[in-house]
């Protein structure tokens, strides 16, 4: 067993800051449950620092996979844990360099996020990509960092399984126009999304929390849909966007 | 203008606490928007303490209502408030003391939970019911209180318009099948949701975060449905509470 140094414990703290992420190009997650996820879908993964128990859950997943797992105490994983309450397993994750490129748009649904900002928000929008077998998501450049740990915890493995984009969402979205792919967004005067008529492919985009989708986006949509409330007094405001995407997404999949 | 004395600050306080709520049969409301959704749904409001900006977008609204407001400081409020960031009004809520009757089940759905724990799913699960029109929920006695701030606050004013009933869970079931009303329930070897046929009325229960549908509400259950995933690979283990529930409650009300 080994503890771990001053330096890389200070090493894997700056990590929950985004501007170490960047430079470092490394994010972390933490608990043996995630980490196997994240192996069992072949993600390119650093080093992993586990307690003696986590170190016998991962040491045959992670077998023939160029994986270095590394024995070390709770102590250490104590002092090195971005969470309040320490995982029993870190694990430092190259940030992939995957560029997006329209292509993966075609045959298949894709969740576009614009400026979505609670970390809970995305982590669960990634849960339910997971779910319905949405393999792509595209965040607007100033959405929150999928790479923060409260997202990386909050998707209970899922972040394994998607992919997540950070682009100029008005190019993306013009591109996939020139190829003919439906742009849907969730307006309170949009189509009810129970009766219309949905493709087989297209990119659905979801709002920011307080203020939805912005005027900019809102000129490139291509249909405009709603969820209508079976209330017939005043209702609450809106759905959150979490709750609004796993309606949606189960519409356009169920189909 | 008036100050609130130590004494009604550590009055209203006490009221974050399940053990006064029970025995002063009131709890508290915070935020302007939260207490007009509470007035317009004509819920009976003992007294409302409320910053002069707030005190002027609720005048209008309890006007004729027979509702004491009273103009007092951001400072009094701060100092009586349950929440970290502190609102601009607090209204103390008279505790309904509706009883729970097996009329109000028919011809319509309503949600059981069986031991949801967390505030943050069951505000959620409110808003979902108020949004789908489900006008009531039963919650077995074990299951998070309602009138918790972090509950309250997260309805966003749902609240307002579902009426929650902590009822044994067993007797209000049992009584619901001896009416001939369907009970679902959610389960990994539940019929397909998106095929199944629905009735239109039913009592939809949703399990605890962790455990899910205990075993002797499990004996009870008519039909048994799943939410299937549509990934071919191992996917996360299940959807979250609420979000199963949103969908659930759009499949049974878009028919």
């Amino acid at each position: 067993m080994e503890e771990l140094s001053k330096n890389k414990i200070k090493y894997i703290k700056s990590l929950s800051q985004k501007k170490y992420r960047k430079v470092e190009k490394h994010y972390v997650a933490e608990g043996a449950k995630i980490i196997e996820d994240l192996i069992q879908a072949d993600h390119k993964i650093g080093v992993i620092y586990a307690t003696p128990e986590a170190y016998h859950k991962l040491i045959s997943a992670s077998q023939n996979k160029n994986i270095t797992l590394i024995e070390t105490s709770q102590k250490s994983i104590d002092k090195a844990s971005h969470l309040t309450t320490p995982s029993n397993a870190i694990a430092l994750m190259p940030i992939s360099s995957k560029k997006f490129h329209v292509d993966i748009l075609r045959d298949k649904f894709t969740i576009a996020l614009d400026n979505i900002q609670d970390p809970g928000n995305l982590g669960t929008i990634i849960r339910i990509a997971d779910w319905f077998g949405i393999d792509n998501i595209i965040c607007s450049k100033d959405t929150v960092d999928v790479f923060n740990n409260k997202v990386i915890q909050s998707t209970m493995g899922a972040i394994a399984r998607v992919e997540v984009y950070y682009e100029d969402l008005h190019k993306v979205i013009e591109e996939a126009k020139h190829d003919h792919i439906d742009v849907f967004g969730t307006f309170l005067n949009g189509k009810n999304i129970y009766t219309i008529d949905l493709p087989k492919q297209g990119i659905i985009v979801m709002g920011n929390e307080g203020k939805g989708i912005s005027e900019s986006i809102e000129n490139l949509i291509t249909e405009k849909i709603t969820i209508p409330s079976f209330r017939q007094e005043k209702c609450s405001e809106s759905l959150n966007v979490a709750m609004a995407t796993s309606i949606i997404c189960s519409e356009f999949k169920r189909r």
